[in-house]
């Protein structure tokens, strides 16, 4: 049987374990689970069974109470985790909390407070400066490199991966049409992000600095910021994207841990522009993470984003977020930015990737510029781990429905 | 003793009953209170005594329940309010659980889920074009007409009245600056707007049309979106207002529910351009509310901005927010958007009244182009209400405090 066995090599090994929430076939109840090969452990009955003084974060039905139960607790949790799985001593209790993942439901694994979305990364902003301001002599904004730019989206439509995404209506104009038309969107996209969970909160009026980031961010998921390009166009100046936005955005239903990604921590690029004190990471060790996302239409990859890239890092987003004062709440999830490389094969959204429609992806069922109904998007990720493994991230998927 | 001696012409007699939670001195306890006059009734604890089937909803720490409840529910309990403070049979037993307001501690009534601010007045939006972008040809951007325009704002830093505002720290830059400084903002602003608290959910993938507005929305309240102009005038192109807003939003303790504002629903402004069906409100009764609304800095009334003036209804921002398939939750709070009328004495902003820093207020303490350590800005708003009366809106007080 499996835990122990799980195979070498596979990335949801003893050296992972992220975390999420899953119900049995037939119960309402939920329950926090640990990732294990292609099992979950029911960690909060594991916890009860052998005894552990954890049983009380882990046996409820959200990762809420442990995400705020603050840093030394996660380490204490995840050290107890490891050795449950791996002491042959606990094998045959362990192995009677697991239930194969195809038997199980994953929910949305904890309520989302704030939700954020960041603009980080440098080949993204280049690419929408160059597709929608062609003229502009340069294809960054004047702000950009001295400040993570990022906006508040709309929490309650957080969704967990597998939630069918319906194709949004709304009202669009091109440049030529003489008034606005409605229907449902002609554009719609992708954006293949990484969100970071906020587990600490922090008090209003005191901002986290950058070296506090491990201390108020549990870990980081796959993230979906579904996009719908006619809608955003015609409604973001001057406020900023609202319902081109706000009707998905999906999640990955297991958070990694950041203890799980020692391995993964690099340096992020190089700063081209003088940093204000409050965002000045030279002196943070390896900030970056290292993480290899990948981005499949119908099961066919079309991209390649290296989160390694990305010019500004989550801690200094968590930084700039909270300088004027705003205090972080337990469950509060910010996206990293749509994450492109500089090559074509890097982009993470559809609007880079067919450059505004211009050039269409081949796909086996046909050429696409934007998503039909139908589609399935799966972003997957993984980061390097202890001795040669890799950490699997976990998926997020959707499937686009019509607009009824 | 008062409850039924409250003075006539009260804007907080029996006509408007308007619900909040309060806490007694010396106890964590909150409970759910309806204002008399001066006084707060102990909404939950007069149920019970009184045997009425509403105990459930309103022995509560918090307006949640009864929001989610429905127009039904809402409609029912306020009728039974209404008998328990007018009818003399329960005088005695309404008396034992009537507070003064000066001995009980107003919290923030409800769990905010997401919070949206919209951008509603044309006269606000107009002096904002002319001031920002003297040279345009048109002082309302192109969609301005068409749709209403909002944002996500932070939940999480939504405050109730009373609560001091620290001066958030960020960046600026001038356009003459060489590069963006750091501190204290220097254009520290309000906002005077209207909230409106959202009870009954809807489902995602569902738009809620304009004739479903009074089944979701509960009831207003009032609202002040503190704004650092400096902060926000740097950051917030291309994705929109971020930190220069998301430091403090303070709302009135208590809800108005729109039960009791029937007396002050008037037609909107004559619409200008043909609306697309979603946001055609030809046939909709009286879709706006007739609040009148003053400003005062330390006790100096400033403006007085007149909420009939507003060019979107909260029913349109309603659709407009859910027409893309974004769901509603309980608790969701959305800002009309800063009210400005026509004059110079309506304005609902610093921004606007002192013209960008241009004309100076004169207070008793001297001059204010924006606001200064230690000055306290209270709205209050009042309503035509049946027979003449007026319906009193809480205020929404804050005093400014320096950065540490």
């Amino acid at each position: 049987m499996p835990p122990f066995d799980v195979p070498e090599g596979n990335p949801f090994g003893p050296h992972n374990l992220p975390y999420g929430v899953f119900s049995r076939a037939g119960s309402d109840e939920r329950s926090v689970g640990v990732r294990l090969g292609d099992h979950v452990l029911d960690a909060g009955a594991a916890a009860h069974a052998l005894g552990s003084p954890y049983a009380s974060l882990l046996a409820r039905p959200s990762l809420g109470p442990l995400l705020a139960a603050g840093r030394t607790a996660w380490s204490d949790v995840r050290r107890a985790l490891t050795a449950w799985v791996t002491v042959p001593a606990h094998r045959e209790t362990v192995e009677s909390f697991l239930h194969p993942l195809s038997e199980v439901t994953l929910h949305l694994p904890f309520e989302v407070a704030d939700y954020v979305d960041f603009y980080a990364s440098e080949n993204h902003s280049r690419n929408v400066g160059q597709i929608f301001r062609p003229d502009a002599a340069d294809s960054l904004t004047p702000n950009w490199k001295h400040l993570p730019i990022g906006y508040h989206g709309r929490a309650g439509t957080v969704v967990v991966s597998g939630t069918d995404v319906v194709r949004p209506r709304g009202q669009r104009k091109a440049p030529t049409d003489p008034a606005p038309v409605f229907g449902p969107s002609v554009r719609l996209d992708i954006e293949a992000e990484v969100g970071f969970v906020v587990g600490v909160p922090s008090q209003m009026g005191e901002p986290v600095p950058l070296s506090a980031f491990r201390d108020h961010v549990f870990g980081l998921c796959l993230l979906n910021d579904w996009s719908a390009r006619d809608i955003q166009a015609w409604e973001y100046v001057p406020l900023g994207p609202f319902l081109g936005k706000s009707f998905a955005t999906s999640v990955s239903a297991w958070i990694t841990p950041l203890d799980a990604l020692e391995e993964a921590r690099v340096a992020p690029p190089e700063r081209t522009h003088p940093l204000l004190a409050y965002l000045d990471d030279a002196q943070e060790e390896r900030a970056g993470y290292d993480l290899h996302i990948s981005v499949a239409i119908n099961g066919r990859t079309v991209s390649e984003p290296p989160f390694s890239t990305m010019y500004w890092t989550a801690a200094q987003q968590l930084a700039h977020m909270t300088v004027n004062g705003a205090c972080l709440r337990t469950g509060d999830l910010y996206g990293s930015g749509t994450v492109s490389g500089p090559t074509e094969r890097e982009r993470g959204s559809l609007l880079e990737l067919t450059w505004n429609g211009r050039d269409p992806l081949e796909l086996p069922d046909g050429k696409r510029t934007f998503l039909e109904d139908g589609d399935v998007v799966t972003l997957t990720a993984w980061a390097p781990g202890p001795g040669g493994t890799r950490v699997g991230l976990g998926e997020v998927a959707g499937r686009v429905v019509p607009s009824p």
